[in-house]
């Protein structure tokens, strides 16, 4: 049976998926794209996994898959070049406690994060740093989000993060829990070889405006990125991927 | 006079340059979008500057400026919200001599790098991070793409590049001028703490193949930035912003 209809059920519950943060909250599901990814999670019993009719022609992989019409496929992926693959998976949660629960490590904590694809770049190089998780507040991109889950590359499923009613009163938990917080921020403290805390969370904001002035307010510390030339700003993945190597790299043995 | 029609030859000329790199090598010429951009440009009398309709009723700046309507003006440049403002900016030169007389810095080599994305962030990120230039091969991505240049943030006026015929010869020059090449790959020895040479140039590969054996082969050293869990490869533009950083972390006084 292949679903050829743009009004069958399945086919509205992809799109609202995808589309709709509002749907994905509710139904605490999300869309990852792609075999690899599905690879990934083709073991969990509450993954519905759908493939293209054409990918069904060239491969057995996922025999439990519902098969999609390619026009379908075509229609409901935003993807340029889809690999006919797509799955609906239950959302992970995470507590902030179980994130904090460490001897040390590396956080990231974003405040007002806009761009999908700098929320996944920061979850890739994240997970790849060796970062304990990311703490992010309510009003930023939703994590869920296709773009973002695409640009992890599948690092969504391991990195864990926390969404925040309150980030300030996040923050004040990380602190006590023993994490120095640094702000980054254009009036910081210039860094240069610097001798990180174990503990160390690292606070980057919205890409045109920075951090807001309450949150930063915060930080333990406010540091910057040294600029040369008539560079005003980095982009926020690249900031966020500096700091979190530079505490790798200067906390390995 | 406002300019309405799509066949009007400067709105043909913008649209080629726009859309093709052979345009743009025939004229030697490029186009900058945005208001900052063009105003870093401005004083160029080889410049010329078009702006949209409703931009020049809000405001007297680029008074020299051709305006087009904002119909066309929309349907010429694939930004989602055009300020209103773009330039036809001649292209700069420079040799790859000019680029190795330092006495000391960084430089980036790019194998058939394909994401503009990806280009423009490491040229953006490259001038902050104080590099003396970026040799590509020729079959990278076409720096005078639109959406490189728009993602270099005004970068690609500051920092030098050099496109090459053959780049293997070009490293070869390279380390004749003292530059010690290290290529980032996944066999390469893991970086910690690393001490750069004083004059180092960072080789980095193709998004999806990295850089090929012919290229590799030719470095001082191969170098892998380390990585934890599952992820196989850092996004091309974060690798490079990491190692620009390392080098230039590690040299600052």
């Amino acid at each position: 049976m292949v679903i050829t209809s743009e009004t069958n059920d399945h086919i509205k519950r992809i799109k609202a998926l995808m589309e709709k943060g509002k749907s994905r909250r509710k139904e605490g599901a999300f869309i990852v794209e792609g075999v690899k990814m599905t690879r990934e999670i083709s073991s969990d019993k509450n993954a519905v996994i759908y493939v293209s009719e054409s990918f069904r022609e060239n491969s057995d992989e996922f025999s439990e898959a519902f098969v999609i019409s390619d026009k379908i496929f075509k229609k409901i992926t935003d993807t340029v070049t889809p690999q006919g693959v797509l799955a609906i998976v239950p959302q992970k949660k995470y507590t902030l406690d179980e994130i904090l629960d460490c001897e040390k490590g590396c956080l990231v904590i974003l405040d007002r994060l806009q761009d999908p694809g700098n929320l996944g770049t920061i979850i890739r190089t994240g997970e790849a740093a060796g970062i304990k998780g990311i703490i992010m507040s309510k009003d930023s991109v939703d994590i869920y989000n296709p773009k973002v889950v695409r640009s992890t590359m599948g690092a969504i499923f391991r990195v864990p993060f926390y969404v925040c009613d309150n980030l300030e009163d996040a923050i004040s938990d990380i602190k006590s829990s023993g994490f120095k917080c640094m702000a980054a921020h254009l009036d910081g403290q210039v860094i240069s070889k610097m001798d990180w805390p174990e503990k160390t969370a690292f606070m980057i904001g919205n890409e045109s405006s920075g951090l807001s002035d309450k949150v930063s307010c915060l930080a333990d510390e406010r540091i910057k990125i040294p600029m040369d030339g008539q560079v005003e700003s980095l982009n926020a993945s690249v900031a966020a991927s500096i700091l979190m190597y530079s505490h790798k790299l200067n906390t390995m043995v």
